[in-house]
């Protein structure tokens, strides 16, 4: 094989498809980054067995091939070669000389046989989706994903699209997030499980212009955004009937200055790290709502200006689950529904996006 | 006690006094900041009793007294608040209310009679020196400064002031910096062994502009940073007599673009981590000096155009010494001073900056 291309372009392809290569592999092959020239374009390929990454860059083909090159080391001098033409070339050793103004590596290379091909999805049925909405799905719900891996299905996020709604939905058992919206769907309903992990990679690669394409086979799918795939092994298992969870009325409606509320209830958390539950009592009363917490070291009174609608009530949460939702919430109000200070509270944005956060309360003693 | 000040202001001041609290320290109140009214200004100090900084802000005197409070709770709750007005008032508990706008604490506290007192300082007898000078002279030589703990006057910079010359020298074993200007000295000699934690806390507070003074007593150094005042103890002990370690000669020397040589040593470093000694080779010839390295996974040659006044040489350093100094020379272009392969290399900016950095090389085998 022999390429010519852009250091500026490679370098940013390259760490592209490294967010698909697992540093925790014990798989020698699967720590490099495939190169391989084909219909005249530079393929790139990094692949960790649950997800792969794939894009393509212009370049000068001058000898087709291929090659598999370890992905740290030839991301790190990619980046740190000049703003100029890059060679690529390889021999029959799978050595591989990386020429640049006036600098020259020899690097080992792996014989790209040994490398797992990447699934082939049918990219014909497939949904449209603009890429700024879907980032702001992922941001609004990949937070509240489980982290615990003895409940794998919980690690990921149900896509559901249904008619001309699309949903993103993550829980963890004491929190829901629930992000949807209108697409058009001209290929018929689908529910599938996205690792977050995968979520968390597309993220990074969405832009905020354009739409990209989303795609399923029974085990996998298939994100196309511009010239890169990406493809994730799909969660199996049936998903928690989260509909059920969401309470359907409420006895009292708050509603609250997004920021002020965000900033009271993370000062508020200054002093509720003891026993790490990090717990703050809310006394929901008229126009106002006090946040309190206290421990060892002294206490704290916070009061918030809200409108309310129905009844008084004394409730209290971990204060984490409250800040990390309001923290990309951008509406400027919203709304906290509640029922009992035992059962989960409601949080929507007053603006029009369809989001819902439940989380569930922390249960007091009468006198704490 | 009872205090008002600006919020704003009160955050960054206590950022200041922060820099001396040690997060290390057994002792309970040594966690704490001081905070005491004095000829109607508020002081604030930090003390880890190695270092203690002490700075003022203005604000409302409504009742005198002082109080020491959890420096990282205090800190992180100021900076919480809103920018608005602070009130800080405390009872004849210790207790601390600290109230702005809709928020409220009450944090235990200690008597400041417990608090260790700052050392008083004669302030008459300074040196005054440009904070950007300063800052400078500190930036190019404390990344030489020693980390070996069984040698801890080596953890510390010798600053000489001799006639009208101040210099700042940092050695550990392996290079030796030095940086040295001109200033007005009316007071004489002087000859200190200033630890690197207050240096770099020092740098920190140093701004860009205007002037600073520092003055000495037997054990201690203050600086005088506008309403900031650092007290460090000095190290105790003999500086290694620096000059004799600087040769006199050269057999060979080599003027290179500093951005060039940085550049090209990085990339060599990329596959010289191997062993840990990082290890690039020279070879000086004519007007190219020749970088190479090898490990395991493969080898680099780069080159870089030199002017070379002097025989040819090959020598061969720690890349990591190399790359830390070339960061810091802003000259866009440096001289190397070499004698034979294995005596010390001198780095010398080529333009005015008083500047000598001194590296050791490391010794390779004839075929290496």
């Amino acid at each position: 094989m022999k390429i010519i291309c852009n250091q500026k372009l490679l370098a940013n392809k390259v760490g592209t498809v490294q967010k698909g290569v697992s540093n925790k592999t014990t798989i020698p092959i699967l720590k490099g980054i495939l190169i391989e020239t084909i219909d005249n374009k530079i393929k790139l390929i990094g692949n960790d067995l649950e997800l792969g990454i794939e894009t393509f860059l212009d370049g000068e083909i001058i000898e087709e091939g291929s090659i598999v090159i370890d992905s740290k080391l030839f991301g790190d001098i990619i980046r740190k070669l000049p703003d100029s033409f890059v060679e690529i070339t390889t021999d029959t050793e799978n050595n591989v000389y990386i020429k640049c103004e006036n600098s020259e590596f020899k690097i080992k290379g792996h014989s790209s046989e040994e490398y797992p091909k990447l699934l082939d999805v049918d990219e014909n049925r497939f949904y449209e989706i603009s890429q700024n909405l879907f980032k702001n799905m992922i941001k609004q719900t990949v937070f509240a994903i489980s982290q615990d891996e003895t409940k794998p299905i919980l690690m990921g996020e149900l896509l559901e699209i249904e008619n001309n709604n699309i949903s993103l939905v993550a829980i963890d058992g004491y929190r829901l997030a629930i992000r949807s919206d209108k697409i058009e769907n001209f290929i018929g309903n689908s529910k599938v499980i996205i690792p977050g992990k995968a979520l968390n990679e597309v993220n990074k690669i969405l832009s905020e212009e354009g739409n990209f394409k989303i795609a399923f086979t029974d085990k996998h799918c298939l994100f196309l955004i511009k010239d890169t795939k990406i493809i994730t092994r799909l969660l199996e298992g049936e998903f928690i009937n989260y509909r059920q969870l969401i309470p359907r009325e409420y006895n009292l409606r708050v509603q609250v200055n997004t920021k002020k509320l965000l900033n009271s209830i993370e000062r508020a958390s200054l002093l509720a790290k003891e026993g790490k539950n990090n717990l703050v009592k809310f006394s929901i009363r008229d126009d106002n709502m006090i946040i309190t917490s206290n421990s060892e070291i002294g206490n704290v009174y916070e009061e918030v200006p809200i409108l309310l609608e129905g009844e008084d009530l004394d409730i209290a949460f971990n204060s984490r689950y409250f800040i990390e939702a309001l923290k990309i919430i951008d509406s400027e109000e919203i709304y906290l529904e509640f029922t009992t200070n035992v059962s989960p509270c409601i949080l929507k944005p007053v603006d029009e996006i369809e989001y819902i956060y439940l989380l569930l309360p922390v249960r007091i003693s009468a006198n704490a």
